[in-house]
């Protein structure tokens, strides 16, 4: 790849082999679709003369295609690397920190998933204890769930602790009702549809890339104590759908060739809907901050089903993608004892709590916490390219 | 209420007493708000001179809150009663057999309810055997989880049978995969959110009202062979994201006074969140036909828990709502063997057929097989009004 004539600072996770998509909204402008490079963000409405992304969100531009992303990425690092385009592009640069940054798409449904087999062990031993940490199912197909898409918000947007029933304290009393006392996040990838497909008709595992956009990170939180009481047999409900914090980035499927490795290997010989000809492993490392002490280091590589294997099985039963259907991997965990993605992990059910550098010991989230999911991958050429935090804070219950 | 010039048919389910909102398209024209009335529905758009009428879906319309339902609702009443308003009206009264009918609202979030103690336990017998048929939290909170709002579709709309993994038939064997030989239907009842809430403020359960604009019927097709083996611990998936049938009306709630009624006794003291004021019970009875024989009637009033709380529930923990939010009760069914909302239930498993009159028997739903479900409810003035049906006809897998 060519070099940028645009100022790129050292360690910046937007480099030109990155060129993430998000929704900006300049001093004084509207809402609009543009691409971060370095410090700044390029308005693509502008430099492009093209209305499908003067929205405030990129669905218009992902339903139109993967040959039409193709062409975009190729313009823009025209664009970008052309210094004769210099004179009319530059203006069309905004500083990143000039400019508030929004939900990049706008979601249609919303389902995540439990593909890490660290995760699902960890989570089964301490909420099932006694019977198998995995359901008989794990290794055959990518378990997931339908959330709520309408609290999809955001980075940066804060979370107000919620309140719920609790498991009652003992035999006959009746649950507890309050706030939350095991808040928590789950660090988690995302997966963005751009193209649909017809109902009654199942997406082949490799046509994953013709229908996702890209990848943004999400924090999945999480309040134990809710989820613990609610969740059988139905699933997580409330636990889970009073906020889902989403990336204001969404890393196009191109800029992460080089991230592509192949998965654990298979403990069962999959069903062949589930077997990829590509390898859509992902070597991303996911780093987690809560208050600014780094807490966990998660290994994306190390989850047992890949982002084309939950769209394969997704829809293999006729169900049908929209453009903006999100879909996210489930809590990132690794073997180590600092790969949990999830503070229940780290703490082991809070029973060992997390101490923290500055003397200060967590096992779930207080009010005014500040949790922030970053991540790394290898990009073209060498290239070292991010996702951009997802951030939030805990306000205290209403 | 007065009477109407219009010519209801005697047994139509649109008398006065109704008046339910549809989209419609007439020949040659665009897709646009309705009402029901006897065989004939009236083009809002033209007679209210109001473009919020002029679009596909009811949600503009129920956007604007409360008061103005109320306000368009007597506005209806006037034009279809005073015989003054007849020579303008009457041209845009379209015959119910003349025009198409569509999805009436535009999905935001799909949330399911479990809220019938006889169907819950019915499946808790059939599906864990030896445990307590009901879960300890169940008499607690409506137990809910998310859906897919994406394969919400209009009643009419063919269900292709559905693909997926089965249990493996033995110790080590692989799990099967191919057509589901265990397709059912679930009756429900549903409702549709019109006025939305902020994110991280529950609506209390005596502000029903002010957010439900409205009521329809629901077939939450599932395939139980797929439900079985995927469903623990996250809850059912693929099982029933592949169709989920609405009917084509949404009967307001204003037209449901003379419907109300006390719930079931409560066994357990409330949390106070779900107390409440005024009694939501709905006095409707479903009736089920599998290929024109009615095989079920159920009566929604034995639901355990009602709409009010369960709008309530799924806002606790502060998750907001949006125009569009839709949630169904779960399968209703009532104490007797022919009160039961699911072929799982009537052929208890698949254990004892159900014979139809035509000497035909079915445990599960065969290729062809067209399911029709209707319901009545007591209206004003000691009338009898409808839901009009929701069907759907099987086509073989793909």
């Amino acid at each position: 790849m060519n070099h940028t004539w645009v100022t790129v600072p050292v360690g910046s996770p937007f480099p030109l082999e990155n060129l993430p998509y998000g929704v900006f909204t300049p001093a004084g402008g509207g809402a609009r679709v543009g691409v971060a490079i370095g410090a700044h963000v390029l308005d693509l409405a502008a430099v492009l003369a093209d209305d499908t992304f003067a929205h405030g969100s990129l669905n218009p531009f992902m339903a139109q295609g993967r040959a039409r992303w193709q062409e975009v990425r190729a313009a823009v690092v025209r664009l970008l690397t052309d210094e004769a385009h210099r004179p009319d592009v530059e203006p069309h640069l905004h500083r990143l920190d000039a400019v508030e940054l929004g939900m990049p798409f706008e979601p249609a449904d919303y389902v995540d998933f439990y593909a890490s087999e660290h995760h699902a062990a960890n989570i089964g031993r301490m909420f099932r204890p006694g019977s198998d940490p995995l359901t008989p199912q794990w290794k055959h197909l990518p378990i997931g769930y339908h959330g709520r898409a309408g609290t999809l918000v955001p980075s940066g947007t804060p979370v107000v602790r919620p309140s719920g029933q609790q498991r009652p304290s003992g035999e006959g009393a009746l649950p507890g009702f309050g706030p939350s006392v095991r808040l928590d996040i789950e660090a988690e990838v995302g997966f963005v549809v751009g193209t649909p497909s017809a109902l009654g008709t199942p997406v082949p595992v490799d046509d994953f890339r013709e229908h996702v956009f890209g990848v943004t990170l999400v924090n999945d939180w999480s309040a134990r104590d809710i989820q613990n009481w609610e969740y059988v047999p139905l699933g997580p409900f409330l636990g889970k759908s009073f906020a889902t914090s989403v990336g204001h980035w969404v890393v196009p499927l191109e800029a992460l060739e080089e991230a592509r490795v192949a998965p654990p290997a298979r403990e069962h010989e999959l069903r062949p809907y589930l077997v990829e000809k590509e390898d859509w492993g992902l070597d991303l490392t996911l780093e987690v901050r809560l208050n600014g002490h780094l807490v966990a280091t998660l290994p994306f590589a190390a989850m047992y089903w890949t982002p084309a294997q939950m769209l394969a099985h997704m829809t293999v039963n006729g169900a049908s993608l929209r453009t903006g259907d999100f879909y996210a991997s489930g809590t990132v965990s690794g073997p180590g004892e600092d790969q949990r993605g999830s503070l229940m992990e780290l703490s082991w059910g809070g029973a060992e709590p997390v101490e923290l550098p500055d003397g200060t010991v967590r096992t779930f989230l207080e009010d005014g916490d500040e949790v922030t999911i970053t991540a790394t991958a290898p990009g073209a050429g060498g290239a070292r390219i991010g996702f951009g935090p997802v951030t939030g804070r805990i306000l205290p219950a209403a």
